[in-house]
């Protein structure tokens, strides 16, 4: 039996659960608020030390970090197969997917808090006293002048430009890659494709789907992406209005700011 | 035919070296002298875009990033085997490995830098004009003032306590799984002791390896890596000692200091 702790928003659940629901396996979730904090408690970080989401444990056995559950399960689970079968191509996926894990990842947090989240922690800690004792129970030095930064001052942050110059690049990347092939690895659907499927669907989300108008075979995979099954049982299905809202509402305020950035950026 | 672009002294470059002893494969070399800049001429740039060591080439085949290397090398090459047979031992390996590019490689280059690196930057760029048109080549504004920062500051860097605390934890980290099984991940020799075996030769080389005198386990893990036939192709007979002598002077010096980072760190 597998069982994922996971969240309805967060990127790195729904790539778990579009590869479940591409191989058409059964699940049970716990899902948690995050906002409310349950990550942090005792017990789940006994199960995900860092205090995230997801969590996958099959057969007792606990796996975390998304990126390594998706190799898990397509090793686990490999009908229908997910992973190139060159040793070449598997260097190719991994090249995309282990890129989300050294910095794009992080850039999305960026940009959505700037753009969006911030105001949720302005709602449940109006007072910049309350935001303090926030932030300095975050251990990391560097994560806690961030995560202050991109709350405080939202799209004047100073880690706002860093993050769309990394959108930049990986979405010029795609367009490339997708200028050749049919999928990001070839011919076949696989976890490179996967894997990258949130971080379109949250630029969606924020209204910044302007990056698609000069990059055609990008836009065009996000087409095929949404219209396959697992888009809506994985994502589709998991959607929080309370989120959408939020995200819609500030997203067409900051849209043409964020453009500018992107698009100054060098490639 | 393998081909390798490599460096003498490169940690990256070690584990490729070590991978390929360890399969006693023969290989075809490229020795770049990193200090002389060949790894940013165009030419180098088409096979690496990252201008950086290593890069292998298999048949033909163009493949970067040491971590991924290694996977494709033992997958391509699967005797002796260097990657765990269960799903869940391979999560567990990646696990380790992952890090290494997340973060811990990065922490390596800061405090090589503050405590050693940064005397080639002065003798070689005497002048702060100088120092500032190399800094002005750097073209991701992070990673430029992070480099301004570790030469420019050195044992004051700001970056420096964080790096000392990055490795305070993986230490403790695997001096956890050591004191559970005699490698990284159980009883066999993986990719992932390949992959730490040059940060703790680096440790060395800066004359910290008071590290170990709290962590037997990890002391004696790296006593039976040394000892290991691959160790003397793969990384003794590449020292450099003109790296070596800087390496000890600067650290003898540092030493203290560092210590003081890293045992001040929160665990």
């Amino acid at each position: 039996m597998i069982e994922l702790y996971h969240n309805d928003m967060s990127s790195c659940a729904q790539k778990v659960r579009l590869t479940l629901a591409e191989k058409g396996l059964e699940w049970s979730g716990h899902h948690l608020d995050l906002r409310k904090g349950p990550q942090l408690d005792p017990e789940y970080l006994k199960l995900n030390p860092m205090g995230v989401v997801p969590t996958l444990i099959d057969n007792g056995e606990v796996i975390i970090e998304s990126t390594l559950i998706l190799e898990y399960l397509d090793e686990v689970y490999p009908n229908p197969p997910l992973r190139p079968t060159s040793a070449v191509d598997k260097v190719r996926m991994r090249m995309w997917t282990k890129q989300l894990d050294e910095g794009l990842h992080a850039a999305t947090g960026t940009l959505s808090t700037c753009i969006a989240f911030r105001h949720q922690h302005f709602d449940t800690k109006p007072t910049p006293e309350l935001r303090e004792a926030f932030y300095a129970k975050i251990p990391d030095p560097v994560k806690r002048a961030r995560q202050r930064d991109v709350i405080e001052n939202g799209m004047a942050s100073e880690f706002l430009p860093g993050a769309a110059r990394r959108f930049r690049k990986i979405y010029d990347d795609m367009e490339a890659a997708l200028g050749q092939s049919s999928w990001l690895v070839g011919e076949n659907y696989s976890l490179a494709d996967i894997a990258y499927t949130p971080y379109l669907t949250r630029f969606e989300h924020l209204q910044l789907l302007a990056v698609l108008e000069t990059r055609p075979h990008l836009a065009n995979w996000y087409d095929r992406i949404k219209a396959r099954p697992n888009y809506a049982v994985g994502i589709g299905e998991w959607l929080s209005d309370k989120y959408l809202v939020l995200m819609k509402r500030e997203g067409l305020e900051a849209q043409a700011l964020f453009m500018e950035f992107f698009d100054a950026a060098r490639p």
